[in-house]
C-alpha cells in the first residue's frame, strides 16, 4: 500500500460518519413520500431537497477520492458501483448500502464469536433488505397497470415470500423496475439460504469435533508440547557435555 | 457463576416440568377450539380457564425469577421472549415453545450420535411447528374476507407447502396475523434446509474422511503414540546416567 | 450379533433379488393401468394377480423373518417400515422401495469414488420417485373433484416443479391422497437440496486442501515419517551400547 | 494416457478456438430471429446458413475425434453429449455449451483464489444459462396455445424466477419443448444453491481457522519444523562419534 492509497483512506475515514448519517438522512426522505402519500407540499420540497444533498454528499465524495488518488484508472475500476450510484438515477436506493456500515460496527460490537456476529450482520442487512425493497417495490408498481401491490404491508409480504424462495404468487411485479427489485431480492435471497446453512453446517462441525475428543484432528498445542519433550532432550544432551552447535 | 444465578436455576429446574405439563394443558386448550368449532358452552369455559391458568402459571413463573435474580436488568435483557410470552396476549401460542423442552429430552434419549439427535430434534420441532402453525393460521384466516384457508386439512397443507418454500399459491395467508404466522413458518423453512443440509454434508465429510484413511487427518492419537517413543528414547537415556533433572 | 440376526440375514441374503423382481413386476403392475386406462379386462385380471402376489411375497418374507428372529419385539420395533408397507394397502407403493436396492447395487458398480456414487444413487433414486410420485399422484387426482392433474405428462411437471421446491402453482393437489404425495416429494426435494449442497461442499475444501499444499494439516503420512525418524534414533542408541529394554 | 488418446487432444486443442467462435456465431444465429420477428428473408438464409455450417462443423469435430480415436467404443461411451447434439435437432441449443469454454478461460484469468474463480464461473455460466433459456422457452411458448410467455422480458423474468426456486406462477410453460427448458433450468438452480452454500460454508470454515489460531490443526508446516529438530539430533550425535549409517 503507497502513499496514494493512504491518502485515499484518511479522507474515506474522515468522510465515513457523515456519509452514513446523509444515507439515513436519505432513507427517511426516501421513505416517507412512499409510505405516506398525501403530504403537504412544504413537506415535499424538503424530501427533493434531501435527495438532493445525499447526491451532492456522495458525488463530492467520489470527486475528491479521484482526486487524491493519483492511479486514477484503477481507482475508477475498483469503485464501479459508486460512481454508479451517483450518474444513474434510478439506482438511488444503493446509496442505502452505506446503512450497511452501522449494522457492520453492531455486529462487531456483539462478541468474539464469528457466528454471532454474522448472525447480527445477516439479520441486520435483511431487515434493511425488506425495507427498502418494499419500498422500491411499492413505489415502481402502486400505480402501475395490472399491478397487484398496492400497500406497504402487501409490499412487505411480497418481499419476505420472495427472499425465502416460496413465492406463492399472490403478489408479483409486473413493472421492470419492480422485477430489477425482485431479481435483487431473488439473489438475496439464495445468499441468505447459503449463509444460514453455511452457519449450521460450521456449529455442527464444531460439535461433533468437540463429542469425538478422543479422535479430534491433532492441534498445534499437541505439536508445541510434543516440540517441548524434544527440547528436553537437546538440553539433556548438552548438560552431558554433547553441547548443540 | 454466582449464588445469585443459582437461585434462580435452582427454581428453573424445579419449574421445568410443572411448567411443561401446563404448556402442554394449553396446546389442548388451544387447539380443541379452532379445531371443532361447535362445542357446548360448558367446554368453551374449560378451554378459557385453562387459557387464564396457563397465562397466570408463565406470569407467576416469571415473577419468581425475577424476584430471586439480584441483577435484575440483566435478567429482564436475557429472558426478554419470556416476558413478551406473558405481556403480549397476541403471542400466546409462544408458550408452546416450552413443549419442546420435551422433544429435547426425547432427542437426547435417542443416544449418542449428535446426527441422530439432531434428527430427532429436527422432525419433533417440526411436527409441532406444523400443528401449532396450522393451528394459528386457520384461527386467523377462517372468517376472513377473501381468504382462502377454510379447514384444518387445508392449513396443514398450506403450512407444509410453505415450510419446503415450494409455495404453489393454492392458498395463502390474507390477513395480518396470518402473515405473521407465515412468516414465520418461513424463516422454519430456511433453517430447516439449512440443518438438513448440514447434517448430510458433515456425513458426507466423516465418510470421506473413512474412506481414504490413508491420506486422512494426524489425529491427536497419533501425536500420543509419536511422544510415547520419545519419552522412551528420555527413560533409555536416564537408565545410562543421563539423568532427567 | 448373535446367531439369531445371522439367520434373518442369511434369509434375507436368500430373498434379495427375488423379492427385488417381485417389486419390479409390482412396479409395471402399478403404471400401466394408469398410464394406459383402456385395457381389455382380461389384462386388468393380470394385474391384480401381479398386485395380489407381490402382496404375497412381501407378506410372507415379513413372516418368515420374524419367525425367523428369536427377539421377536426388538424385530418389530426394527422392521415398522415393512410391517407397515404389508398392512395399509394405501402404502402399497412403498413397496417400489425395493427398487432403490437396484439402484444402490448400479451406484455401487460406478466406482470408487463416494461423490460419484452418491451421484448416482441420488439420480437414480430421483428418476424412481419421479416416476412412481408422477403416478400416485395422477391416480388420486385424476377423477377427483375441482382437481387439475389430469395427464401423466401434467403429473410428471408437477412432481419436477414440486421437488425442486420450485412451485409455480400451475398444478397442485386437491385430493389428501395426492397432498400425501405431494409431501413426500417436499421431503425429498428438501433432502435433494442437501445432498446437492453436501456435495459441492466437499468438493469444494477438497480442491482448497489440494491448492494449499503448503499450509495444508497434517496427515497421518506426515506423522508416520516423523516417527520413523524417532525409530533411527532408537536404533542407533541401541548400537552404541544403549539397548533398549 | 497412450498415443491415441494423445493424437485426439492435439486435435482437441486446435479444434478449440475455431469451435467456440463458430458456437458464438451460432448463439447471434440463434437469437436474432427468435428476438427480432421481422426480419426480411434475406437475413433468414443468413441465420439458416450458420444454423447449417455450425452443425456442420460440430459433426465433422464429432467425425474426426472418431478416426483419430483407437479405442472407438470407449471413445463414444465418453462422449455421448457429443453425438446427441449432433444428432438430436432439438437439442441444437446444448451446442453453446462450447461458449462455457470462454466463461472457464475468464475465470481462470482472474487470479488464483478458487472461490473467486468459481464465483466468476457461475456469474457466466447463470448469465448465458438465463440468455439461452429465455430465448429457448420464448421460441417454444409464444406461439402456443394456452401460453402466458410471449416477450424475451417475460420469459427472462420466468428464467429468474425459476432459477432462483421462487416459482410465482405467473409464467409458467405449457409445451413439452418448454417444460423441458424448465427442467433445466430447475436443476440449474439447484446446482447454483448448492455452490452458493458450498462457497459460504468454506469460506466461514476458513475464516473460524483464522480466528482460533490458538486451537488450529496441526499443519505440515509443523510438522516439518519438529522433523527439523529431530535431525539436529541426529546431526548431534553423529557429530560425538555415534554415526548414522
Amino acid at each position: 500500500m503507497n502513499d496514494d492509497e493512504a491518502r485515499v483512506q484518511r479522507w474515506e475515514a474522515w468522510a465515513d460518519w457523515p456519509l452514513t448519517g446523509i444515507a439515513l438522512l436519505f432513507l427517511v426522505a426516501y421513505a416517507v413520500p412512499i409510505l405516506g402519500t398525501h403530504l403537504s407540499g412544504r413537506w415535499d420540497h424538503f424530501y427533493d431537497v434531501v435527495t438532493w444533498a445525499s447526491w451532492a454528499a456522495f458525488a463530492a465524495d467520489y470527486l475528491v477520492r479521484l482526486s487524491l488518488a493519483r492511479r486514477r484508472v484503477a481507482f475508477v475500476r475498483r469503485n464501479v458501483i459508486d460512481l454508479v450510484v451517483v450518474v444513474v438515477p434510478m439506482l438511488r436506493p444503493l446509496r442505502l448500502l452505506r446503512v450497511l456500515a452501522l449494522v457492520n460496527i453492531l455486529s462487531r460490537r456483539t462478541g468474539t464469536s464469528l457466528r454471532g456476529r454474522v448472525g447480527v450482520y445477516v439479520t441486520g442487512s435483511m431487515v434493511l433488505l425488506l425495507f427498502v425493497g418494499s419500498l422500491a417495490v411499492l413505489d415502481a408498481e402502486r400505480d402501475a397497470a395490472g399491478s397487484n401491490i398496492h400497500s406497504f404491508g402487501e409490499a412487505l409480504w411480497w418481499s419476505l415470500v420472495t427472499v425465502s424462495t416460496v413465492g406463492y404468487g399472490d403478489f408479483y411485479p409486473v413493472t421492470t423496475t419492480g422485477r430489477l427489485v425482485g431479481a435483487g431480492m431473488m439473489i438475496a435471497g439464495i445468499a441468505l439460504l447459503g449463509v444460514v446453512t453455511a452457519s449450521v453446517a460450521t456449529w455442527f462441525i464444531d460439535k461433533v469435533r468437540e463429542v469425538d475428543s478422543q479422535a479430534s484432528t491433532a492441534t498445534r498445542q499437541d505439536i508445541a508440547e510434543l516440540g517441548a519433550k524434544i527440547d528436553e532432550l537437546h538440553a539433556l544432551l548438552d548438560q552431558h557435555g554433547i553441547t548443540t552447535k
